[in-house]
């Protein structure tokens, strides 16, 4: 009996993930998760997707619900609710409301599922991701924000794009910030595990064109259609099939430091990690050169302050 | 090389119906084709899909456009656009504006892709199929409506359901209009080639409960979320693909009658029929009991009439 | 954790069975069980699997193994091992042999893996299925032969084939003896859920020439290659991932029967069962004409005395 | 229409590979090539081989034939005759005989067959290439031999076991001759695509010993069960596959080098290449260490000499 429960499962990213999870036929069940006022519409969204199934055999149970007692023994719990990210806003303008949320989501599910795996999707991510291990008291590989894992996602297209070159063959991590202060890791970007920098000589790429395209991608998206919705929704349910399933990839996620890369201790940023069931089995021994390493850093001081600015403002309620 | 054009593809379902295929990766190339107003809107669904193709390795290119000429040489061209259905709104409330959009496209696919088959999703789909086959000259065997399609999979759900048996072993079919008057042809309801009779006998079952749930399961959705979304585009994505692949399966859509079901001429309903990669390979040999023939012949009765007077409206112009 | 053991491992069937499985990545182990002279051979089957798992990611464990102790626990236990049928033979030639075999492993089935389901492979499979009923002592809904299973797959691919149409809307089944004594049921046998005889009007099939193709197909490969291999090693597969996972799909195998068809009693026979991952859930209530009624009680009465003979040789040692 | 040609489809690899691929349903038509006195044997094959597809409505043609116009307009040419290699025997004890065999296929492949892709399974595989590549006289991007494929699969797969990771992340190559002067390259091997020296600091690992199991892996299945046979069959399975879905993945084959990995020339060796429909699409650039480079060098000494010699015992015929 593998359970996921998806709080905020109304809003477009939350519904989608569901859909796609069922559609993976990986779950046995998925809480739809609302506000009381939302929960006919969490209803309806499960009809919808009931019908969707219908001619699949899929045995995944929808339950729509605004009852906590319902996320009961998830195996993960994955928090989309938030206020959406709307264009030209940074995504540290949503942090103080944002972290209420959070904070109150983390709460709850410390007491209705303490033995899961917290998956976080609010933005700022980076520190919503130290707010939700501090509320929930959890440990810390077991609380894990959708960092830079379509940032990183997005690049490795673009290279196997560039290269013409199947997608699994291309390693490469988008680290740091999930936001404008991520760093991509060219030094450690390989093709079918040979570096970059071999192949660069033989093809004709512009690398600095693909990193600026990179850090608008997101951006794009919303001034274009007003949100994003089928790549988010798409990373997220591929970083809960992973887990689900025991297999063991590397993904890049955001995760509190303990000094483990670049000696940064003390924050959640952006790194890759090997998923099991269990949640971080272990954070992956990168080498930064001394570039990748200093932006890294600033990464690091920009989120320290934003998740101080933010805890602060929990004093003054 | 496949492609497929969707008019109409900012809508909802257009765009669903895009991802969808996309992902299944049996298309080459798909036109999400919209209004010039609309067509920033649907680059911004092309790069949002491609951001979740990401990490697949999918090949499919999706061209949005404004621009008849972009689906010159599609296999198949969908129809999505039209005024949605909102609650209370019979099908039929939105014949007379729909029928003109519906109209021009035919036209325009007549000229730019003459050698398609045409799909359509828009709302009264019966009495559409025969304006798009009028507008287009298409041969009967190319202009296909989405009619049963979805009532059907919903009935054979409910059957595997209720008798707990795999769904590929339901054979069922709603018939005749879809909307109020659809039929559902019990009398010729299988599981795994024994008739559905000899299983109620064993099974405690409601069968006109789920009649009438499925009756109202559009509408239920629809005054819960506001619109269905996840089931007509899954069904219609499924209905692409048995085409594409050549599968040759059996599936209820609308198609103009010529006299091969209970001698029913000159109006298009729902009947199962084989697809093949040329449209409609064969309508298939259906045998009503006297009931279900009558309440047939009501609904070509009733779509003959909504179809006329549509075709009435045109002249005023 | 789902287990399978396969008893006469090293033999053909029951090899590319093992292999058809872990490919397949629904099991989690898989006991290659053979006589200690073939272990060694039984070990090297496993080293050749893992490498063709290798690039899969499959995380199927396999053992080889001549130590009963290692099929305890087993979900499944596949009994393949017996003479295997040459050019000329009737299944019955092998009974009295085969009988030996399936009763003494039957008996240790029944010690160490008391919850598990039975599967007989060993010809004559009819006969077999209850002397494994009777030596194991287990209800009959757990001993099942893999009787005409393979007889109606044939069946199946040959109507598909004439009306060219997708095999999945093909419901058809032979019941009675696996052997000359089959029994295909025309009468109930679907297109589609549409009975077969609307269809032969308009399609030019030589129904009679396909069952005579039917009786000698498995004589034909064997005179031809020596053995069938790929098509019972699929059949078996098949029907063991239908139970595994539960998906309650019709299948025709050999069970005991009490009166369920046909009024047949005291003998094991092919027909088709609704299959669950606790056995046969359920038999299916098929319903045969005259001719088929005669020709299936002659089928029982040719086991029934195969039967009786069988257990009156086991008097003698 | 994807058409594939066995050489010595009887064969336990020829026959396995073509029941991979068929199941895999991606080719159109596979060729079962064989002896006129082994073409019965061949129909019993694909007989055998239709049974096992019935239930999956996989709609490939099977070709029994020793008739070489039968392989007319294929897309790929897979040569495995010859004298399979016995307990002890070295690959290079195999060289003249089959070289012959060789040469003889690989005219009649450049007469009937102009515009394929030759594969070669043949053993000393790397000795092979050379001698089809003269013989057909085909640009060498389309003579490839299967050469250190199933070596590298091996190796990905212990190292995978090892550091518990799934083996998407694993790259490493074999590469040089395809037998006991295989190099491992270890000084490229990544995970997730960072360096293998900065995991194995974290990981308890002998790679020394895996090294070992790995030079032995072939002979010890040999020894025990008497051939190779599901191993070698997928991986050749496998990499048809590659080449006809024009997936650009990276597989270790061997093919002729003319001075693009370490200076190596006019000898056929297995390097990692990226694989298009058309072939090998690019040789990828590794960079080894001294002692690998060494050793690679070695390697092509060897198989220099085994190619002279064997292209000297034609002139004595």
């Amino acid at each position: 009996m593998v359970k996921v429960s998806i709080l905020g499962a109304t809003g477009v990213i939350g519904k989608n993930v569901a859909f796609t999870l069922a559609r993976a036929d990986t779950v046995d069940e998925i809480v739809l998760f609302s506000r009381p006022q939302s929960v006919d519409k969490a209803k309806g969204e499960t009809f919808d997707m009931y019908d969707a199934l219908a001619a699949e055999d899929i045995d995944c149970r929808l339950t729509p619900s605004c009852n906590y007692e319902d996320i009961n023994d998830s195996d993960i719990v994955l928090i989309t609710a938030g206020t959406p990210r709307q264009e030209g806003m940074t995504r540290m303008d949503l942090a103080i409301p944002n972290a209420e949320i959070v904070r109150n989501y983390a709460e709850k599910i410390a007491i209705h599922a303490p033995d899961s795996i917290i998956l976080i999707a609010t933005n700022p991510v980076d520190v919503m991701t130290t707010i939700a291990l501090e509320a929930s008291g959890f440990d810390k590989t077991k609380v894990i924000g959708i960092g830079n894992h379509l940032d990183s996602l997005r690049l490795k297209a673009y290279f196997a794009n560039q290269i013409n070159i199947n997608s699994s063959e291309v390693h490469t991590r988008v680290v740091g910030e999930h936001g404008d202060h991520m760093v991509p890791l060219l030094s450690s970007t390989t093709i079918g595990g040979i570096p970059l920098k071999y192949f660069i000589q033989s093809v004709d790429m512009d690398v600095p064109r693909l990193i600026k395209r990179l850090r608008k991608a997101g951006n794009t998206i919303i001034s274009k259609k007003g949100a994003t919705e089928y790549g988010p929704s798409y990373a997220i349910s591929n970083l809960i099939s992973t887990i689900i399933t025991d297999s063991h990839k590397i993904l890049t996620v955001t995760t509190y430091l303990n000094g483990e890369i670049a000696g940064v201790s003390g924050v959640s940023l952006g790194v890759p990690v090997v998923l099991s069931k269990k949640g971080i089995a272990m954070i992956v021994p990168i080498h930064m050169n001394d570039y990748e390493q200093k932006k890294f850093k600033d990464a690091a001081e920009i989120v320290r302050e934003a998740t101080e600015e933010v805890k602060n403002s929990f004093n003054y309620h």
